[in-house]
């Protein structure tokens, strides 16, 4: 087993959770007590970790909430504490990259130097030699945009392809070609459960499926462990973000972020 | 027509340039005159903008190799001083963003806001609500990845949908649907002039087309204008990025680089 799959597997185990831990932080939605603090995106996202970290077999921050904000630094930050503190649990980093390979080489080395993450999401849309420089990181994981949780994913994702629809073109891709190696990973979405079935049916048991979707955005938590997960109860890094961390607003909120991510931990497992 | 249209035809006019200078900063081909500057990376870009501008009808900074090397705030100064100094050549984010909607918000604050970008590249594996976010900066392009200039882009764009690959329906969709606005553009690689006139043919004659792919990748110009451009002699963004920027690692670097500039545009007008 590669690196970051045994990371996972680790993860998963010793936490009893398949809950990834989403970090968007939206500075309109803080806490009144980090009003006018230069580093409120870092210290937020510490508290939310240290809070969670329990209750989770990873953290996935999405760049682009860092990228709007002019807080990479805070992200690097962010990456090291997690490294530093919970060196057993997977980060995530949730970028989407996809670009030609000479380019995608710059976006790795974003990705797995300096935010030293253990995985990142990439798109499909450039093929295989836009993710082999991802790939040539061994210890390192790839997801693979495949069925997304937005309602627009069905513009190309449900195109017919030869009697099936793209988002299962590409599993089968990554099934059969991509990962020789035993890297990859697959974003699905929870909001469709069958969508999420056929995946796993077609990429067997072993690859682990990222699936964004639950809380905020509607999906259902009994659907997405019955159809998503593998034979051995995990394979899956359901992800939630909002419903965690703006749980509460007020005082509570490292208590409420602490309490919804524990709710969800169990809800998850009450199916597995 | 709407701004980002017309900023753009106003410099393919003024400038009798179709050519879009990439700017792809890799410091191990810098000249030896930029070692251990620590502003190495904007100083290099700005020389090559100031030595190309006269020839170019806009600039198109790749953001990997900035975030890969630490050197966002570089470029917010590149694109202040692209802005302050030829305020009449458009700015086009390389970034190839694609994500949920309420993600892709922040990438459009990324992409306006932080770096004032006049256009950015997004990809449209995600569909329309991925993409409406950055429409609604009315006065802004974006330009939808179509058909890539890299070999495994045939893995996804070139699979069979009811008869056309799957980049033609990507076109179709822009075409009928996503490009109500007039701020959208596409991008199609100079590797495949037969693909680049049938999207053409099927985006009609007024939206731009993004061209990468000549210079080191291989693209003929002689194709490429005449397979993709409009029936006005423009329409097109032909980009050219290494065969630029490091036409001599000398002394005599900047001097070569426009001479190269002059001589691409020159190539590109001689087939208008």
């Amino acid at each position: 087993m590669t690196a970051f799959y045994q990371k996972l597997d680790h993860a998963w185990t010793t936490n009893n959770s398949l809950l990834m831990v989403g970090l968007d932080p939206d500075t309109q939605r803080f806490p009144a007590e980090l009003d006018n603090r230069p580093d409120a995106i870092f210290e937020f996202c510490r508290a939310i970790v240290d809070a969670t970290a329990p209750y989770a077999c990873g953290f996935k921050p999405q760049i682009a909430y860092f990228a709007s904000q002019r807080a990479e630094s805070q992200l690097e930050g962010l990456c090291d504490y997690i490294r530093e503190k919970y060196p057993t649990l997977p980060i995530v980093l949730d970028a989407k990259r996809g670009d030609i390979g000479s380019t995608a080489e710059h976006y790795a080395r974003e990705a797995f130097e300096r935010y030293c993450a253990d995985a990142v999401t990439v798109s499909p849309y450039l093929g295989y030699d836009s993710i082999a420089p991802y790939l040539s990181w061994s210890d390192k994981g790839v997801i693979i945009l495949c069925r997304t949780s937005n309602a627009g994913g069905s513009d190309l994702q449900f195109l017919d392809v030869d009697g099936e629809p793209l988002y299962l073109r590409v599993a089968t891709l990554v099934a059969e070609k991509w990962n020789r190696s035993g890297q990859c990973g697959m974003v699905v979405g929870a909001t469709f459960p069958k969508e999420l079935a056929a995946v796993r049916q077609r990429i067997g048991n072993e690859v682990p499926l990222l699936v964004p979707g639950i809380g905020a955005q509607g999906g259902d938590i009994q659907a997405t462990v019955t159809a998503g997960g593998n034979t051995g109860g995990t394979g899956l890094m359901i992800s939630s973000s909002r419903a965690i961390l703006y749980a509460s607003q007020g005082d509570d909120w490292r208590e409420a972020a602490a309490r919804v991510a524990r709710e969800t931990r169990d809800a998850i497992n009450a199916f597995r």
